[in-house]
């Protein structure tokens, strides 16, 4: 830990003269420590910084900055094409809640230059209230059919996780996307090749209303130890999921 | 939830009148609700339906209980030779926590029934400072070699799986265990099956020393969004991994 602690300073100490000479150091950071070093160098230095970051790198660290700091505002300081590259590489639930805190002419033409399917899945996800079960949620979700073999289903995971950066379980949905169950990934490597996806399905599905405040998302997930959880709407439509990291926040937050 | 929370209350009322009806609800419920049923019903009916449970299901309920309603009394309450069965299904952090609440005499005779290398994993474990990195990681580790092709990885998942509940990174090791990286499963899956797990391997690896506070593992897993973080000693041998559910409990009980 400490080795981390002496590369964020060593960082901080060399942009604090140039943030052009700190630039190859800063591909080594993990995006995280690049967040905390945004969150502690001075405004102008900060600004600079994230004008220099590649647009992945950019999104990975606005991502992982505390909200206290002020992420939006950097997103402010860039043209709004920029702005709206950098909103596409987020997570959607990442994005609406970064988008939420701009005042509406910004978020206008950021919005206006993002994909249609993007624009909209924000829009909707702007809908829910921050502190609820709608507002964790990210919609992005690997969801397969009953009837799939395993074959199938394992195409469509190598698929998915070329786009999602990581998920915890697999949920099977019927015709109309209504939630029937969750596999797994540990059960879907060791079936057969032949087996049934509905037959993989195991009992004791936990899932959130999307409506539920954040607080009961996070004691559901604690009481049952749950990497992620699915939320649906109130005809058990699969509508997203949250994830460990969402709700280890709002414990940290509650405290 | 509402539906979880009756379950709950119907399974307590039948209880009430008689532990043997209960029998078959109690097959229905996760082990969380079960633990949160034995909590909360009277000491007497508490130990009449902790020996009714077969040896896996009272294991699953005892991991689950919170410590202040004293899930070591209820071991104490049935023979030896079943607590020791029942200690041998806990994971190996979950078991030592447990046992270390115990009186050495009944600690003893426990101890004495469990097969060698479970008694050794578990006194090594409560030589470590409980609320340190050593007294929450879990010894099970999938640790695979650097030089093995995906093909021969997957087939250790596939065991390794079988015994332990959950994984969500494997960790690569040379010869002498000593920690090289981490390959995420979704890396594992994606890969070709001549793929070297040498080249699988992430950088920014992020680890944490056995003896450093239980709460510097629950900022750094949060910081950087882990769902599992391996636990190293000072040469740098892996010793087991700490998991999100653990920290969750940290951060909770810090709250």
């Amino acid at each position: 830990m400490s080795q981390v602690r002496n590369n964020i300073e060593r960082v901080k100490e060399i942009l604090a003269h140039s943030v052009e000479r700190a630039k190859p150091l800063l591909k080594k950071l993990h995006p995280s420590d690049l967040a905390q070093i945004l969150e502690e160098i001075s405004p102008e230095s900060r600004m600079l910084l994230f004008r220099m970051l590649p647009v992945d790198t950019a999104s990975d660290a606005l991502s992982e900055m505390d909200e206290d700091a002020r992420p939006e505002e950097l997103l402010m300081s860039i043209s709004p094409q920029r702005a709206a590259k950098i909103i596409e590489e987020l997570d959607p639930d990442d994005a609406a809640d970064l988008l939420a805190q701009l005042p509406r002419s910004d978020l206008r033409l950021i919005m206006d230059r993002l994909g249609d399917d993007e624009e909209r899945v924000i829009e909707e996800l702007m809908t829910y209230d921050e502190e609820s079960a709608g507002g964790l949620m990210n919609p992005e979700v690997l969801s397969i059919s009953a009837d799939w073999t395993k074959r199938q289903a394992m195409e469509e995971v190598i698929r998915i996780s070329e786009e999602m950066e990581d998920f915890y379980a697999i949920y099977v949905v019927d015709d109309e996307n209504h939630l029937l169950g969750v596999v797994p990934l540990k059960g879907l490597i060791r079936a057969r090749p032949q087996a049934i996806i509905g037959d993989l399905i195991v009992d004791k599905l936990i899932k959130v209303a999307v409506d539920i405040d954040q607080e009961e998302v996070a004691q559901t997930m604690l009481k049952y130890n749950l990497a992620a959880i699915p939320v649906i709407d109130a005809e058990n439509h699969l509508l997203g999921r949250i994830t460990f990291d969402d709700v280890m926040d709002v414990l940290q937050e509650e405290s």
